[in-house]
């Protein structure tokens, strides 16, 4: 949940932020999961008063599990990198044949020989801190983890669940009838969806309307499901 | 959501798979959020078959949100990598310079200078190719990525929900009274919390009793806050 693609070198390429991601993250399911769990509580019956605390509820947990779930992941890299670099750092010392031939395999992959590998070969056996920063990056695929970033994580991802749960939720806590409240939550969700989609395009790559369907799509067939598994079991009369 | 760390050279650093961060990700949620909503509900004085209807509601949108989410991004991540290879090729034949420095600048990180980095570009520069792989994987840190996971990765991590989320809900789904029912789906889900952390331990590379501890606190955290917050807005006495 916590991994990503960040580019210590050029960012030119690619314009998510780490924070934007986290925001995504958050929002997409904030957006669908209340507001499909809304439509099927509408489904069997139920006072609007009870899709209220239901949401709540739901919104309350989901913000907690994501959030704490994306903490600990954070936390669980940021210990794997150390405990990786320091493995490395004692390989290069007591197994330096074995790593200079993990060098010389990476830079087959890419049709060079040993030869081409000798400077920079020279040079790790002189600099054992740039060797393990190569190999943490080079072999193993592993960034430096920013520690400030596991809290600020889980607080934006959080944060972004509860904003989008409250799209949702807010008709049924300011109607008291469910048919008007469910048409004005499918309203402003599905608006809400759509703007979310398109902005997050911006991001992804992905075009304006095609991103913007897509995850009006989503939600749509969320909340469908979760009517149709709702009337069915619940028996209501919608 | 669908972003994590691949090593195409050597794995004997990190056991977990791409399927077993996917479970994780889907049981993770799914046994927290139901659980939390079901204790939630039942501060609110509904009837058993509210909290049945609500738990399946949220199991359904939980694995489509979470499902299908996973789809389009691990979607968006292959088209993604396609465009950046295509503009890595127009680069390089139109900016060469511009790209060989780049390649120095990525070895100058690691102390390295120009002169140990010349075999690399005689190289590059005869194997377009070679030399675009090089850089989506060093300049951009991204990977090849599988196209057969987009769909494996949707029904790994929304069946993952369904399963995880089946534990805290079937004690509402057998018992009608809801103080045995709760009673008996906080026994069962704090076992599953505590059994499905110490797996997890297996691959995050955390400590057995710690990351079970973990998992059961979130759990626990995410459904007193729920119980609490549906108290506090339904009225009920629990």
């Amino acid at each position: 949940m916590s991994a990503s693609h960040r580019h210590p070198h050029k960012e030119r390429h690619f314009a998510a932020s780490d924070t934007v991601r986290d925001v995504v993250l958050g929002m997409a399911d904030g957006l669908t999961v209340p507001f499909a769990l809304a439509a099927g509580l509408s489904a069997a019956n139920v006072a609007s008063r009870v899709v209220v605390v239901a949401g709540v509820a739901e919104i309350a947990a989901g913000a907690i599990a994501m959030g704490l779930g994306g903490y600990l992941a954070a936390r669980g890299d940021i210990d794997h990198y150390h405990s990786e670099r320091s493995r490395e750092f004692r390989e290069i010392r007591e197994l330096q044949r074995e790593e200079e031939r993990e060098i010389v395999d990476i830079f087959k992959t890419y049709g060079l020989d040993r030869a081409a590998c000798e400077p920079i070969l020279t040079h790790f056996r002189k600099d054992h801190e740039a060797w393990v920063d190569f190999m943490m990056r080079f072999e193993l695929g592993l960034e430096t983890p920013d520690p400030r970033r596991a809290l600020r994580s889980a607080v934006t991802i959080g944060g972004a669940y509860i904003v989008g749960g409250l799209v949702p939720l807010a008709p049924y806590m300011l109607i008291a009838q469910m048919k008007p409240a469910l048409l004005i939550s499918i309203i402003c969700t599905g608006i809400a969806l759509a703007l979310f989609g398109a902005a997050k395009s911006h991001f992804t790559g992905v075009s304006v309307w095609r991103s913007a369907l897509q995850t009006v799509l989503i939600g749509g067939l969320a909340s469908a499901t979760a009517f149709l598994l709702a009337h069915w079991i619940g028996g209501g009369s919608p």
